[in-house]
Formats: C-alpha cells, sequence, structure tokens
C-alpha cells in the first residue's frame, strides 16, 4: 500500500487522501466483521471469556498476522502481536484497547483502538523505518467488566496488579471467573505468565472514541486526553418486606422499591450539586411480582470526577442520603465496592506526541481533555507510562447500538496514531535489547 | 372422625376441641406438604402449568378422594372433586381456592382454602347429612398470574369469559400460554371443556387468608367479605436513550431510570393523596451494564380501591405525571393493560351464610370487611353468587415466606366453613338434579 504522501498533511490531508480513506474504510469494515462476533444476533454484546471473545481474538489474531506481528494469545486471554524494532528484543511500546463490549453495545468503543493500532502497525512494517521500540499491539479481554462485575480484568493482568480473590467472582449464571477460565482453555495457574516487566515496555498509547460531546462541540475530530478520570463503583442493596400489594396498608409498607427511587433521584441531585457524574444503570426489584411489595432492591452505582476527593465526598454523601431513606422507611441500606480507579494522569512526555501527532493531520492547536470514561490505561499506568488519543463519535453518544464515528476520523485517527508513534520514536535514544 | 360436639360452640370451641384441632393441624401439613413442590429448592414459587402444579393437582386430587370426593382435572388444569349432594346430578355449591403462588410466596395464600374445601366435604360425607346440592372443591391452577402476568386464567376459564387472544401470552422463556397448556398435557381446542353452566351451580364460597392487618387488630380470627376490590395492572415502559454513564453530561442523558424511579414515588405519594392503593412491584432497567445509562425501564403498576371510579381516576392522574416526566425529561412513556377487574359485590344471601358460620363458632358479631386483594371469586361472579370467609394472619403479611396462620384459627375456619355450607343447605329449597 503506498503512502508515500502521508507526512505532508498541507497537501494531503488524511481526510482526502484517498489511500487513507481505503484504509479508514477497512478498519470499520473490521468493526462491522467484530460486531457480527456477538452473543445475541439482533444485539452487540461480547463478554469477557465468551465463545465470542474467543472468536474476536481468532479474528484479530488473523489480522494482526497480515500485518506482520508475531501472535499469541496472554495467560489472561488478551490477543497480543509483536514486531520487533531495530534489533529484536527490544523494549515495546503497547499500542492497544478492548475487545469486549456492554450489552446492547457499539460497535467502536474498544474495537476501533485495537484495530487502528494494528493499521499503525502495518504502516510501520511497510514503511522499513527502523524504530528503536518494538511494538506490541494489545487487544483486552476485559475492560468494561460487564461479566464478572469488575472492570479491566484483562489490563490488570497485564499490569501485574492481579488480586486473587477475583477467582470466585460469579458471573450471572454462577460460573467462577477460574471456571471461566479454564471453559477458555486457560489455567488459572498460568496467569502470572500474562504479568509483564516494567522493563519490558515504553509506554502504552490507546486510540477511543471520546464516548462524550466535546470533541464534537468544538468542531475537532480528535483530542489529547491528560488524565482519565477516577471511578468507584459499588452494588448497592435496598431491603424491606415483600408483601401483598393489596392488602397491606402504607403505614405498614417496608417497600423497598419505592426508598431505591428516591436514592436514584438523590444520586442525579447530588452528583449535579457536586459537579460529578453518579449514575445508576443497574436496579431490578425482586420477588418481582406484579401484586407483589418489592422486598429487596438490588442496583448499582457508579460514581466518577476529574478529581478522586470530589468524587468520595460524594459518596459519603449520597451513602448518608441512602441511610437517612433507609431510616425514614423502615428499611436496611447497604454497598459493596466492586471497583475503585484513582484518577490517572497521562505521561506528559507521551501527551506531547499525541499531540503532535494530532498536528501531523493539520490541527494546528489540538484540544486537550480529561475522560470522563475509564480506560485499559487505569490499569496498565500501574505498570508504564500511558498516553491516550480520542477520536469525536456522534453525538457523544456509546454504549449504545447508535454508536457512530465519521470514516474521515478514522482516518485523521490513523494518520495522528502513527505520527505520535513516530514521535515517541523521535524521542527515544536507541537502546540495545535488556 | 367423631365430630360429635362440634356445634356446641358454648361449651367446645373449635379452639379448644382437640378433634378440630387436630383437622387443623392435618391442614397445616398439608400446608407444608404443598410447600415442598416448589421451583426452587430454598423458596416458595409454584407457576401456572408448571411441573409443580401438575404435582400439586395430583397430590389434591389424592386428599380431594380421601375425602369422598370423585376427582377430575378440568381442561384448564383446574383440580376438582365432587360430592354428590341428595340425589346424583343436583347443581353444585363450588368451594374452592387455588394452587399456585407468586414468587418467594407463602404456603397459606390460595392452598389453606382448598383444603379447607376437603375438610369441610370430608366432614360433610362423614356426618352423611343429605344436601340439597352437590359440594365440588376446586382448586384453581392460576390466580395470582405469576407467569403469564394475567391473573385468573384458572377461574376465568370455569367461568366460560376466556378471551382467545391470551393464548399469545408469554411467559419470560417466551412460551405462549397454548404452548404451556400442550406442554401441560391439556389441549387449548378443548378448553370450553372447563366452562360451567350457570344452571349448574348453587353458588361459590371461598376460605382465604386476609393478607391485611385488619383482623388483627381488631382481635377478631375470622371475617365476612362484602366486596372484592376492582383492581387494574399494566406494564409500563419509560424508554430514554442509553449512554455511557461517564461521557454522557446530565444536560444530555435521557436516563429513563430516573424518569422511572420519579413515577414510583408519584405512584406512592398520588395513592395517599387518593386513598387508593398503588404498588409498582415490578421493576428493571435495561440494558442494565453497571456503566451504562439506562435506556429503557419496565415496570408494573397494580392500582385498586374500593370503588372503581376512585381507582380509574387514580389511573388517570398517575398517567398525567408520567407523561409530564416523561416531557421533562426527554424520555417516552407507554402503558399496556394487562388485567382488570372491577370491583365485585358478594351476595348477600351467601355473606348471610358465612355470617352464620362465623357466629357458630362463638363470636357473636363477626366482623365485615371489603378485601384489598383480588381473588378467583372475582372472575367466578361473572357465572354465580359468590361469598368469603377471612382467617387473619400474622401481621398482615401474605406474598412473603413470613406468611403464617395460628393453628386455632385454622379450626376456627374450619368450623365456620361447615357451618356455612349447612347454613346454605338450611336455605336452599330441595331441587331435582338439572
Amino acid at each position: 500500500m503506498s503512502r508515500t504522501h502521508r507526512h505532508t498533511p498541507s497537501t494531503t490531508l488524511a481526510t482526502t487522501n484517498p489511500t487513507t480513506l481505503a484504509e479508514a474504510e477497512l478498519i470499520l469494515e473490521r468493526c462491522n466483521d467484530l460486531a457480527g462476533l456477538s452473543r445475541h444476533p439482533e444485539r452487540m454484546e461480547r463478554v469477557h471469556l465468551s465463545p465470542e471473545h474467543k472468536a474476536a481474538n481468532e479474528l484479530a489474531a488473523t489480522w494482526m498476522a497480515e500485518a506482520g506481528l508475531s501472535t499469541w494469545q496472554d495467560a489472561a486471554g488478551n490477543q497480543c502481536g509483536r514486531l520487533e524494532g531495530s534489533e529484536p528484543g527490544l523494549p515495546a511500546l503497547l499500542l492497544g484497547s478492548h475487545l469486549d463490549t456492554v450489552p446492547d453495545a457499539g460497535r467502536y468503543d474498544g474495537m476501533l483502538g485495537v484495530l487502528l493500532a494494528i493499521q499503525v502497525v502495518s504502516r510501520i512494517r511497510d514503511s522499513g523505518i527502523p524504530l528503536p521500540f518494538a511494538l506490541e499491539v494489545v487487544a483486552f479481554g476485559d475492560e468494561e467488566g460487564t461479566r464478572f462485575g469488575m472492570a479491566l480484568l484483562g489490563s490488570r493482568a497485564l499490569a501485574g496488579t492481579w488480586n486473587d480473590d477475583w477467582w470466585q467472582l460469579t458471573d450471572k449464571d454462577g460460573i467462577t471467573l477460574a471456571e471461566a477460565f479454564q471453559d477458555f482453555g486457560l489455567d488459572p495457574a498460568r496467569l502470572p505468565g500474562a504479568f509483564r516487566r516494567p522493563g519490558s515496555l515504553v509506554g502504552y498509547l490507546e486510540a477511543h472514541i471520546e464516548q462524550g460531546p466535546f470533541l464534537e462541540d468544538a468542531g475537532r475530530r480528535l483530542g489529547v486526553v491528560t488524565s482519565i478520570a477516577g471511578a468507584r463503583r459499588f452494588a448497592l442493596v435496598m431491603t424491606g418486606h415483600a408483601g401483598h400489594a393489596g392488602g397491606t396498608p402504607y403505614d405498614r409498607r417496608r417497600d423497598a422499591l419505592v426508598g431505591a427511587s428516591e436514592l436514584v433521584i438523590e444520586v442525579e441531585r447530588l452528583s449535579k450539586q457536586q459537579h460529578v457524574i453518579g449514575t445508576v444503570g443497574r436496579l431490578q426489584a425482586f420477588p418481582g411480582g406484579v401484586n407483589v411489595i418489592p422486598g429487596r432492591v438490588e442496583f448499582s452505582l457508579d460514581l466518577r470526577a476529574e478529581f478522586d476527593p470530589d468524587r468520595d465526598e460524594s459518596v459519603a454523601l449520597i451513602f448518608a442520603a441512602a441511610e437517612s431513606i433507609a431510616e425514614r422507611r423502615g428499611l436496611s441500606f447497604s454497598a459493596t465496592e466492586i471497583y475503585r480507579a484513582d484518577a490517572t494522569v497521562c505521561d506528559p512526555g507521551l501527551q506531547d506526541a499525541v499531540f503532535a501527532g494530532i498536528r501531523a493531520t493539520g490541527d494546528t492547536d489540538p484540544m486537550r481533555m480529561w475522560s470522563r470514561a475509564g480506560h485499559d490505561g487505569v490499569a496498565v499506568a500501574d505498570l508504564t507510562a500511558i498516553a491516550m488519543l480520542f477520536i469525536r463519535c456522534r453525538g457523544g453518544v456509546s454504549h449504545h447500538p447508535d454508536e457512530h464515528v465519521k470514516k474521515v476520523d478514522v482516518a485523521a485517527a490513523l494518520d495522528a496514531f502513527e505520527a505520535a508513534v513516530l514521535a515517541v520514536a523521535a524521542s527515544t535514544p536507541a537502546r540495545s535489547a535488556a
């Protein structure tokens, strides 16, 4: 594939270069191919260690191999590929994102970043430019946490921040994470083989759709991520007493759903007041009879903010509100933390490389922004420096079938991502393999 | 079984008569036996046309046969038994209740009425008193509507008020009612065989736990039901737009769960204000990801009142509130009526018989009350005169594993129910078989 004019944006912007647009088209076709690997024919859902996950890994491995990468699936189920640098065995710059999805997902969140990374490696392989590091693409198997309620299982394994308590996490069918590993053909005892050593890495770059409307509102295609918001997630339970919907007067009711509903509204009110982002995404009333007062409600809380102290103060306010509701209504309230990530600051040097990459596409003053969504980088940052490139998505919509990116924006992202990698190379002193 | 002193309450009240207490004990043991026929080992759930339903019918048939009844399962899956009166083929006084349950149920709602009916027939058979009507016991297969969302499927079939649209109702696994009939060994085409002719019946008497606290608060064991509240039930859907919990600012959210939560609170507030009983028993948010803004909420509304116009006015107020919430939040709201029963007045003559039956247990001025809960009598009243005997239950609790009745109250109910049947006989002119 000829890309002779790629680095002369003044005359051949990605958005008008037919070759680059053809590459963007290929990437979008591959997003569609992956979308076919779904648990449900009518809606996208691909969760960790599922048959669809295995099929997605195999497909990604095929594309990686076509791009010149040597491929393997690591001990955590992440699909990996490697292109050596100027000499074999150099530390690697990781490029990646994830292949798992939320229920009823779109087709770009995660997958687009993996496919951009593969295409960037393909370009660099084709160019024959010797880099002072190896390039690795990693397609993480779990970022969303859909199946086991615990996010970032793939990237936590890679970062070596695994907690053995997680083996006992169960999915909705009661299958433990350990059993799911075995069903997938993985051996939990071999998990440490997925851990990477800090010295084996140069850093981690990820391209991802923004999942928010800020780039679109600003008329920008791409953005540089400065930090990834911290998030805390809780499994909440409001417990009352089930009873007959007709026979139980209001003054004797202990209706868990009315209490939980009050808390849902308080989460919104307090989050707005505190300028944080609080969401109740899951809620179900039990036992669930149309003529039975709900005795128990299971629901979730996701809370994130640019700064961790703001987030934690809001958690405290929300739980105080929950206790107050429970006391007034004769209910009991409990909360179990199922996920916690503090805010992750992107590495200044890698941010500069992403900034330079976007400038190479003709945007003279790239927009910097913080990520409201969590990403694999949160986990990877425990191991090595990270940075991210954001791509605008239509209406800021994600986690929904309407998720959409423009082909021209994908083309721009491809040029920017490659240029960012070359910028990292330019600032990396030549070194020998460890 | 000797019951010589049964009708001399001044000296041998049911609550101190060892023979009657032994019968009550037997009835409670049978309630426990039925409780073992559950879909889940750890909690009671027995729904229409399930394997547990079949087993419960078979067990009830055994007990009916022991009581001297000839038994059959009707074309709707109701378990029936008949004891002829003074001559074969006389119209029948129906005694009955239901064998199905809500999820996570108690063990008396429905079942106690069936078992009291069987024991009353056993007593009358033993006494050899020739009645001017046959006695039939009917154990309805569906009163609660747990499986198909449509209540009273058993009694509606008996009453001949069946709607063929119901064949397409589906359970949560997508099985239609027609398929469930076939799986149970029933032929939908033969359903009309379950319909009864008005001329074949004298009336319908049902004993049932109160499912409310009013008898207990008044210090009474038993009560006469004057009417059964009308109820309307709706399947509600609030639709918004799913999106990423982090990336979507509040001013762009169309969160279906916050809207539904506001409505849950409005249902409580408006119901109290209007002196009606409104309950949201089911609620689930979709797609249900912990980090996804809910795009759709499916929930239910059950509304009942002593008088139908009050109920209907409250439905209108609640729907107006729902539309207002939906408009303010950019959501859409829909409601589908899944059940409707107008208030059912109990027959004055049969009420008097129940009143006399309770007086026979030593309560000189039995309490009269309206039933907040719906019952099979709502459907049967379309066919023949009905009345009900209420039995107090602890704390007014029902539709919950804590549902409890005292053995002495069951003993009193047994005497009262039998005496009520004899009172109906005393007021029925002798007549020939049709």
